[in-house]
């Protein structure tokens, strides 16, 4: 095989309740990317469609993940990644993750697979730190695994997957201003008080419970974040008019999308998740502001191969 | 029935990485509680043995907790308490909650059962509060649920009870030393750094989705507690060898049971957990200093009637 094409899928991350550790993988929006073995050992960007992104193999989240995998499994031969960049940077779902995912799933593949879905997150962890300045695996395991994930440790990289309850479907609004990672981690606070850590983490462990018994009403009752939410929200035009709207229209819970400015929210129903995302647009529209939107199911796959 | 007896079992709260919000039940230490109806409307405590505790109804845990029962539903009977408290105060696995617990589930039983166990945690908090000066469900929610439990929010007392993976037995050892959870929880601090809340959350998602999927060895990577336990362990003899020898012994983890000074183990086998226990006497018996040591399954069940 001396090319693949894959599809690198967008994801929401933190979840609410799950800051740094929480995440899942989106099916309607994400990247296409191309990786072609070459003669020329090394790692090379050829095109790049869509969003204005560096070419320099030193500069660009790809081919500096693409990089660390190859210190570790070194090559004799050297790949080209033409990318469609469909995600927006600083959109909030995963626009780093998914070009860094992407192109260690390919080179991987082309190489033999060598190392396993699992195993892929650690290199392209390099490519997160060039992004955003703190390597996160909150969006790379949901693009790499599927469903949702839990980054129990970002040091040792010791990442489990979560089941999906099978009525959940997202929707996500982006609103069209960039808001960059490093900027919106910027904001947070060092220290948090102890009684919000322990609401948080009662959160949390009832959230993952709830997947595991597809129990949508505490689910409901779990998307909750005090720690987080309440500086961020400052970042985003209209944010909690957005996330009411959204619960109003039958949401089970509303919050952030990773680090902003998308907002996501999940409902028990694909027919709820249009009448949500409806609500949600409707804010901005008041606003005059421009955004996308996605309905989506849980994309319980992550990336794959589309030829 | 005018007369109930029932067993009020020992709890471990925390389990390391579920501070304020984790808990599971134990089986071969507890309380015998008989509760008896009188003419005399009110609630009046007989006799207490093994204890010195206090007599006067406004003053012990179980006869305000059953207080706080009988003004929501009030009774034209009396109750008498009569205790054989096995559990130590102050030891930290849980003998308010026993107590408090055990006396508002037999009133129950006495009146006709209008509370579901889960309902009679409101009720139980009385006790507790009264124990402690906060109230918590951490030890209660166990005692009353059985298994493993976890306390969603201490505020709307949302409370879920999670499985218990079958090979799981713990080991739980007392030093003789009194910790009131009053002075246990003044050393902490008020605020705790974010990165540190982060890994705690982590290690919680991570051990309740052990608890689904009976991940024995994602159990003991997430039995960790970077934020209370380094703080209480100053207060705990050898903690730190107790601790290291039960995880040395083939312990899948060990920390500190609730407030302490009782250390608790988790481990795969009886036989482990028997050979857990015996590491762990070793450092007291080096010391000098006097101790119980209790193995158990975890406890299903939780408070059961004797007769």
């Amino acid at each position: 095989m001396n090319q693949i094409k894959v599809f690198c899928p967008g994801s929401v991350a933190n979840v609410s309740c799950g800051f740094d550790v929480l995440g899942f993988c989106l099916e309607p929006v994400g990247d296409i990317m191309s990786v072609t073995k070459t003669v020329t050992p090394g790692v090379t960007i050829g095109t790049i469609s869509g969003q204005d992104l560096p070419k320099d193999p030193e500069k660009n989240v790809a081919s500096v993940a693409v990089k660390s995998l190859l210190e570790a499994h070194p090559s004799e031969y050297g790949f080209r990644i033409d990318i469609e960049k469909k995600i927006k940077p600083g959109s909030g779902i995963g626009s780093s993750a998914a070009s860094a995912a992407g192109a260690v799933f390919a080179v991987n593949e082309l190489i033999g697979r060598p190392y396993s879905r699992n195993e892929l997150i650690q290199f392209a962890m390099a490519g997160e730190t060039l992004a955003s300045g703190a390597a996160h695996a909150d969006n790379l395991a949901p693009v790499l695994l599927g469903g949702f994930t839990l980054v129990r440790s970002n040091k040792s990289l010791d990442i489990i997957k979560l089941p999906s309850p099978p009525k959940l479907v997202a929707t996500v609004i982006h609103p069209k201003i960039e808001l960059k990672t490093i900027h919106s981690r910027a904001i947070l606070k060092n220290t948090i008080p102890l009684e919000k850590a322990v609401q948080q983490w009662g959160n949390l462990g009832a959230f993952i419970s709830a997947l595991y018994t597809n129990d949508y009403e505490l689910l409901s009752r779990s998307m909750k974040d005090k720690v987080i939410e309440p500086y961020r929200a400052m970042l985003i035009p209209r944010f909690e008019e957005v996330k009411a709207s959204a619960i109003q229209a039958g949401a089970l819970g509303s919050g952030i999308s990773g680090s902003g400015p998308s907002i996501f929210a999940l409902s028990k129903s694909n027919e709820i998740a249009e009448q949500v995302g409806n609500a949600m647009k409707k804010q901005f529209d008041d606003l005059g502001l421009e955004y996308d939107v996605y309905i989506s199911n849980i994309n319980n796959e992550g990336i794959k191969i589309l030829h």
